[in-house]
């Protein structure tokens, strides 16, 4: 069948090249609990919406959660779960410098590039950074947002499909914008929420505490509650690592109480 | 007569083409209530006054609804059903790039193009992308606000007529920016609000669900309430048939209740 | 004296034909009752002052109403009344596309123009429209409020007179904005308020209803209360004419209770 | 002395003609009161501090008042009152469709004219006017206030002297756009508001009404309220005027009720 | 020592000329009271400390007080005071018609002047005028406000001092504009308050009233309190002088209670 | 190992030299108390992380504390202490005049470079002077924001790493700004607090008080609350100095009170 041909078949023609896409998974997908379950399902099931659904030719997904929730992990992941023919990451990162037409026109070339694929998916991450969105004002680019609300609408010539992954941090900021009406689904990405969670993760990375550590963690973290992101916490893990030997475990949990509000 | 003069020469001799009037109409029209049966109803009543009215040149109607609705599909089937010489689709789809002034000039265009035909019909598909509306501000284009008012208003030249279909998702929008007293009528189209009437569209599409699925859909949907587009029905039935084959109609049911609050 | 050698000389030297002035009263003017009388009673004293005037070289006056009152067909209507030498009609229809400054400067020969006519009338039409107002913001041309605010107040040189008749639709923005001060007097244009008056205008068009459905209107309407612009109601007619004949009237009435607030 | 040397030179060396100044006082000054008397005799000493005082090469007076209480004509009359031997009138009449900087460029260019002459007055005609200020917002061209507020606080080189002479009709806007603690003195010009003053005005012009209809006018004007500017009155007695015979006298009474608050 | 060899060196080497700085204090400085005395002696001080302190190269002080208080003047006594060889005085009124960037290049160039020199001292004359700033909005230029932010926290090369004296009218607006922090010191400059502070003055100055005039102007004044800036009383001064011989004195506290709130 | 390599190799390969750097650090670093411990503990963690760090390529601190708090000199000492081998520091002063284009430009260019170093650090002085921030409005450059938010969080290239030592006056604007997620610690720099702290500094300094003022100030500072920054605290000390060798000690002590809130 066409998901069949698809897989032998994984190199992009057009879009960038699978590296990319990897830098943006720097420290790997840990599955450290439910939340991250949950997009990677719902990611899944788009996939196979985008390729077999008769009346969708075009699907789109927002991924919607705090800041270092590990967003742009988890869309670069699944577009390439994907493994379609086109695959583009669009990002402002490489559009830094841009005029706004400069950047509406980037926009709309990705799309009509994907436009070509039979499949194709492109992950649009960081919405308010692309808006130029910021709360004093609030001010954004216009320009852009109409590109986008249109882009995200523009169904794909006949016979072609299109899986777009967009990820965002401020769901309301997207709402009073008007633009959530314009995804097929909008899927939150919690924070890591208890220290089951932050043990998890703990036991999964390489360079992190020696065993004793991990047993005096494991009994101070065990029941209680935080609220981090996994980029952050793979951050106070590296700093905690820096102090004294003698100090490196209780600096890690002083800070998850300032920064994660642990009690 | 008239009106059978024109039958036989449907073939519109300016303006764009049947097809794409067509592939604004993708899953077809489902005459799936009321709702649909009034602004059909509607749309005929504008068609015949153009053609014989005397003291109105000049018929403009606008379908309002909210987001997935069906506006857009139906204002194309109304413009097809009046089988005028001169059909014009004019959305901003076709702009996208353009200035606000380049803008102003295509809509003028069209316009004037429209004043040349002696029976001429203009669909204007969403006010609020034409009008670069966005709502933290709010922002959007006066030029183009400025030269639609002017444009729903200009009668066409001594003996030709004019049929103008416009679209919105927002009416209250249009009320503060004094677009509503352009129009001859403004037509409200409701979202899908009872399982009933899903059913109805279930039974209406090729590839939903079989027999013992469809019979445990009737049982749990016959007395439900719900709120949602028929363009978001759509998506929701293609996705719910991705899942395996034991939960597909249990995940449609789920999403009803998560996105058409279901109840 | 004066006046008797004007009507001997009825043809414009400068300013645009009578037939463009005729043709924003396509439907002539029905004098359905009170409100109609006093604007053309006002407008007639004006003229007069204007011509005999020792004090006053400039007369202005604003004729504001509801949407579809009828103040465009009035003003072209007084303004050919006069038969001054010099007749303008001034709109922003005709100014499409133009820039602010573009703008100002037609309003600007027009009136440099009048004031080379020892007697002149322009007729400034929806002073919004002219302005580009827009509630929403609320956003408006300075540059053209500013010109029309000094172009209003500017007298014609010694020994030429200026007769200035604007309309506008929303007294209230333009006391905002500071306009009424420039007006010798401001009339109010009012709407069709009695089921009588929409009687009076049946009885006075051509094509409308017939024997027996104007006498069933009559038992219908004679003591009702209505809100409807004369331009508005001759809409309903034709559209309501458009129905089956068993219905026509019954469509007429629900219309009016409808739109019109029929009570 | 120099003030009688003065006299004996009164025809401007710079600036423009007297003809332009007549021209602002087109119906003459008529004395209807002490608001009148009072601007007149602040204006003549002001003229004699600018000619004889040591400590102030610079003087200016703002004069205030509602529309049509007859600013323009008090403070062209004042200037020719000074017989300086450079008069300038600025207003935004002469400077329509100009942009804010030639404004700006031609303010400066006419003070620093006036800087050339032992002694100098400028006329700065609606302040509101020159700086372009709409209600709504509120607008106003910032450059033309800075510009201004710069002019009136610059001293005349050493050894000049210099008389500015301003209108305005809000007070209040100045205070808030900070002009007011720029001017020597702002003097208040008060409307008419007895029905004495009025009758005032009506002994004093040429076509006013006939004995019989003065007697009744005495009769009935002599105890009341009103609340209007001079410039109004004229008008309204003008359009009286144009009434038929028997009604002028009741047409004007009902008028300064409607428009002037009569009780 | 240093400011021995300064003493013997007072001829500005770059900076405007001492006349300019004259041309601001066109009355001469009256010392009416403590306020007068407080500002000098912060003035003194901060002179010392610029030429003598080892931590301190830049050193910044700021007059604020009312319109018409004296700062101006009082900024360029200071100024003279110090003899420092390079003195600049920097105000709106120079730069009158000068872009937002030709301004801010314009303050660029005098501070790095300045920079050139062992020993520096800058006025900067009427910080709201510089920031074009204007209550209704409010409005200001925020290129000249962070222009002049840097320039006033700039410190001189090594081994130069550089003094700033600015005035301003409106403390809270520098306080919202964040510009107080960058100052060393802020002294208010008060309004006179007392009549005895009155009687000072007329005493100071040449052309007042005679011994008659002054002795009935004491007893009047001597107990009383007012509020009014030196620059405000001496044109009051000016004018009551014009009145007839009988009445100037009684004019001149006419005034004083009408403008400067006499009690 | 890294860091020692490190150690025998300090002299900057690209970056500015030591010399400007000192130059932020003109009068020393004072260890007043705790608040500057606590900085310089968490600066050189966050330098050994940079080293050590094997998830965290990017490191970024910002040093907030109020206005005079001693920001810039810490952060450039912190850089100083680094030892790598890019150095850069980042300041609007060095922008002046700047277009926020060409600042925008600036910023990358100096990011692009330490990409190319394999350890770098930039200081990035005064976040609210680069956004050109102003608290009426409030106004900022959104282009400088967007700029320094992407760039803030932009890796360097795989084996490179970063350091990023930022500073600010205003803790709340910049949360505002959503700027605050961009750092991966957020560390307060408080204020001189205690007289004690005032005695550590009066003994640290060279040209201070001779040793009868230092007992006389000990007994009346040492059980004294204030609130003044070290840069502050440095100019009083200089001011006072110049006071009569009398009136120096209670000159300095009076003005804690009014510019340090002394009690
Ligand atoms: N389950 C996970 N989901 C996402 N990222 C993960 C997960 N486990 C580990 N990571 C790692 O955590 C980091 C997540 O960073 P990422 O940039 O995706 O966060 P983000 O939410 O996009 O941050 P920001 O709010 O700054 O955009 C990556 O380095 C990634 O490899
Ligand atoms: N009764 C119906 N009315 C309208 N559309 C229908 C109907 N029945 C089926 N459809 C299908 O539903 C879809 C309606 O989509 P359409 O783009 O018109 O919605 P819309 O309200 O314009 O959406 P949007 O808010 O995004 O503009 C089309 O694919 C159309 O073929
Ligand atoms: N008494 C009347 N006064 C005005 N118009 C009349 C009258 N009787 C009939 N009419 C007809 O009614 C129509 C009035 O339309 P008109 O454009 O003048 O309305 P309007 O108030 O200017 O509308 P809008 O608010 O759109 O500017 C014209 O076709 C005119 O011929
Ligand atoms: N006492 C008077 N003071 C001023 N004007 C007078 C007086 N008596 C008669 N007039 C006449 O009244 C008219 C006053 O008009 P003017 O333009 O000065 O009014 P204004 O207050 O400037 O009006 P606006 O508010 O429109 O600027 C002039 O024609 C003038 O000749
Ligand atoms: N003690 C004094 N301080 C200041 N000015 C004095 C003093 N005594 C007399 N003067 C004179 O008073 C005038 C003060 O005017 P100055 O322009 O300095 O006031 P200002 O406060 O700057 O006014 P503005 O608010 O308009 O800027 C000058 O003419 C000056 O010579
Ligand atoms: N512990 C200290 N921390 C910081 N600076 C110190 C310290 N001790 C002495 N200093 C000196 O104090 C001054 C601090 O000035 P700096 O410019 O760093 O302050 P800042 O907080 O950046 O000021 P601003 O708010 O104006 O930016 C420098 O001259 C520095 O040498
Ligand atoms: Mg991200
Ligand atoms: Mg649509
Ligand atoms: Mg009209
Ligand atoms: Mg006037
Ligand atoms: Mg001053
Ligand atoms: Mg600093």
């Amino acid at each position: 069948d066409f998901v069949h041909a698809l897989e032998n078949d994984i190199k992009p023609a057009f879009g960038i090249s699978k590296d990319e896409f990897d830098s943006y998974i720097s420290n790997g997908i840990i599955n450290w609990g439910q939340p991250v379950n949950d997009v990677l399902e719902e990611g899944q099931l788009r996939i196979r919406q985008t390729i077999n659904g008769e009346m969708t030719p075009l699907v789109s997904i927002l991924i919607e959660g705090p800041p270092n929730s590990g967003k742009t992990a988890l869309a670069a992941h699944i577009a390439l779960l994907s493994k379609f023919p086109y695959l583009k990451f669009c990002t402002a990162q490489t559009m830094l410098g841009f005029s706004e037409l400069a950047k509406c026109q980037q926009l709309k070339k990705i799309f009509e590039d994907a436009h070509k694929s039979s499949l194709s998916c492109v992950v649009v991450d960081e919405l308010e950074s692309l808006l130029e969105y910021a709360p004093v004002g609030p001010r954004y680019s216009n320009n852009v947002l109409q590109t986008l609300k249109l882009l995200l609408k523009r169904p794909p010539p006949k016979g072609r499909k299109l899986l777009i992954i967009a990820t965002a941090t401020y769901r309301d900021i997207l709402e009073q914008l008007g633009l959530l009406p314009s995804f097929s689904k909008v899927i939150h990405l919690a924070n890591i929420t208890t220290g089951q969670q932050i043990l998890h993760v703990l036991n999964e990375i390489e360079h992190g505490f020696n065993n004793d550590e991990m047993k005096y963690l494991e009994k101070k973290l065990h029941d209680k509650k935080v609220w981090i992101g996994i980029k952050a916490l793979l951050d106070r893990i590296e700093v905690a690592r820096q102090a004294e030997d003698s100090s490196r475990v209780q600096r890690f949990l002083t800070q998850l109480e300032e920064d994660a509000g642990m009690i």
